[in-house]
């Protein structure tokens, strides 16, 4: 969650209202790991989006955003998936609603592994896989496939921070990888 | 969530600002099962709090309640237990914070199971085991435990509504109970 | 688990042998709840074995079967459905391997809902979606794909015994339903 | 599982016929993690076993052992616990069934991250609070409470073989640490 949230198009406040609310309750969250698989299923590739800050440093990220009023979570996993990895990406959305990990992501870093300067956020972690074509969109400069094995070793160094490194460690361990 | 939020003190929004927010915003809330075990963690009793409507009709309840600004999940579910339950109900809060199952209340009946006319809440449901001394505080009438038949029983009856119900019989099934 | 099993190709044991293991150790099963979703993964229908059994009666059945020595749990998983509902099924596997129940069949009823007098087995539950065309093979009549409330009322049913009912009803809360 | 296995009192199957068993079916284990934890449920210290192996190394191990016939988990669980930590351990079963992990170990290296030489075990992973006094018995030389940094960190070395290290990371990031 480090980059701009960019809904503004479907979104139900303003920018102002938005801010506002952000100080004052928690936001409710997606973190998505997409993946691709064989035909067992084993995870082959995880999909890291390659973005700029606003500093120039490189980050990777998960795919993550806001679930929005009246919004389904299926629909919040749908949209967040097209918006990021665009509208070939064919997601398979979770069947079961229960996230394999909660991300609590606090403004006053050091609370949980997470952090936030923006806000309070609790995202509902989970793995989806994705089975098209995906190309980047809006601010991403790049998407990059990474084996589970390269996407474990990223996962500790300062490229991915704020807390989607250790989001991504944990999504490896409960598909059943050593991590 | 079929009763008014009476999370004043402790809340950091006015009654008017939250009346706002939850016209824009999907609110976090904990769900919480309540139960008794024997010495091998087999669920013997679950606890339903039972309060009058303002029309005057009887409800059976869940242990139920925001999660505030800067509020860690697990400090909400052991603030709520004690809320309703009472501050020697010695609750153990789960170890990790995967909620067994996600309930999405939407304003509009019939989008999902869950149904809370005042907003779009999205729920994290735990089931909680309680030690203690439990004596209902508050605002509710009282505090019953019923066996896992007997909840499963009323869970499908007008006594729980607005998905309580729902709620607790997909507890009984997470629990390995024929449902 | 009401039927026979005839895992006797591809089996690493004897008849005898077998026989002579289930009365000495919890033998490993996997029970799998066929389903089809629409584009946002919500279950749309559930598949079930219509069976016969050897007093003439019919059952509707999960597709189940044993774990052989040395085979993975996902290659258990991908060969049953295979069995059982041909080799188009295009199954695909979960992928964590933790299941959303894990059924206690034992031979003597009411030690929990699942029961089974050939055997103790212990069986991991999983929702397997099934993408391609699907025919029942092997020992069953028939595939019936039957709506989530359809399968949730034939599940009370003595139509589904052993306790295939209760886990039908199970993988139904899982996914969110309201069983 | 790098240690023998003597749960020959109250085990079903002789020396000779469990050796038979191992080479043709799965052997279903339970593998456990004991844990001590604060009044909030925050995990703050985790229990390994130190063994001597027959080579004179040193390995630090989870509590594991295998389901008898005609045996539930939780009392598998129950009675592993009160086998290794003693009966004064006090452990708190999972309230439900599943597992956080499921452990595949195989006798060939390389299939999975878990590796017995004796044989194909299947083990359930769970997470095991105890509230009393342990001591080990039976044939560890001593029982260490590590905080879960320290506990990571041995996890990674190789005192921690044949996937007992992996478990216990697993289980950290089921725990919501960053691994």
């Amino acid at each position: 969650m480090g980059r701009m949230d960019t809904d503004t198009t479907g979104a139900w406040l303003s920018r102002d209202e938005l801010r506002d609310a952000r100080e004052r309750l928690p936001i409710l969250y997606v973190d998505l790991v997409p993946v691709r698989v064989d035909e067992r299923s084993t995870v082959t590739s995880i999909g890291l989006l390659l973005r700029a800050t606003s500093e120039g440093a490189i980050r990777r990220e998960l795919v993550s955003g806001r679930v929005l009023y009246h919004e389904r979570i299926r629909d919040a996993i749908m949209r967040h998936i097209e918006k990021d990895l665009g509208p070939m990406a064919l997601p398979q959305v979770p069947l079961a609603p229960q996230p394999f990990a909660i991300a609590e992501y606090f403004p006053t870093p050091g609370v949980t592994p997470f952090h936030d300067p923006r806000q309070h956020a609790v995202s509902m972690a989970h793995v989806v896989v994705v089975m098209g074509d995906c190309a980047p969109s809006q601010d991403a400069l790049d998407l990059a496939w990474l084996s589970p094995q390269e996407a474990m070793d990223l996962a500790r160094t300062d490229e991915m921070s704020g807390g989607h490194g250790v989001l991504l460690r944990q999504a490896l361990a409960h598909l059943g990888f050593a991590v």
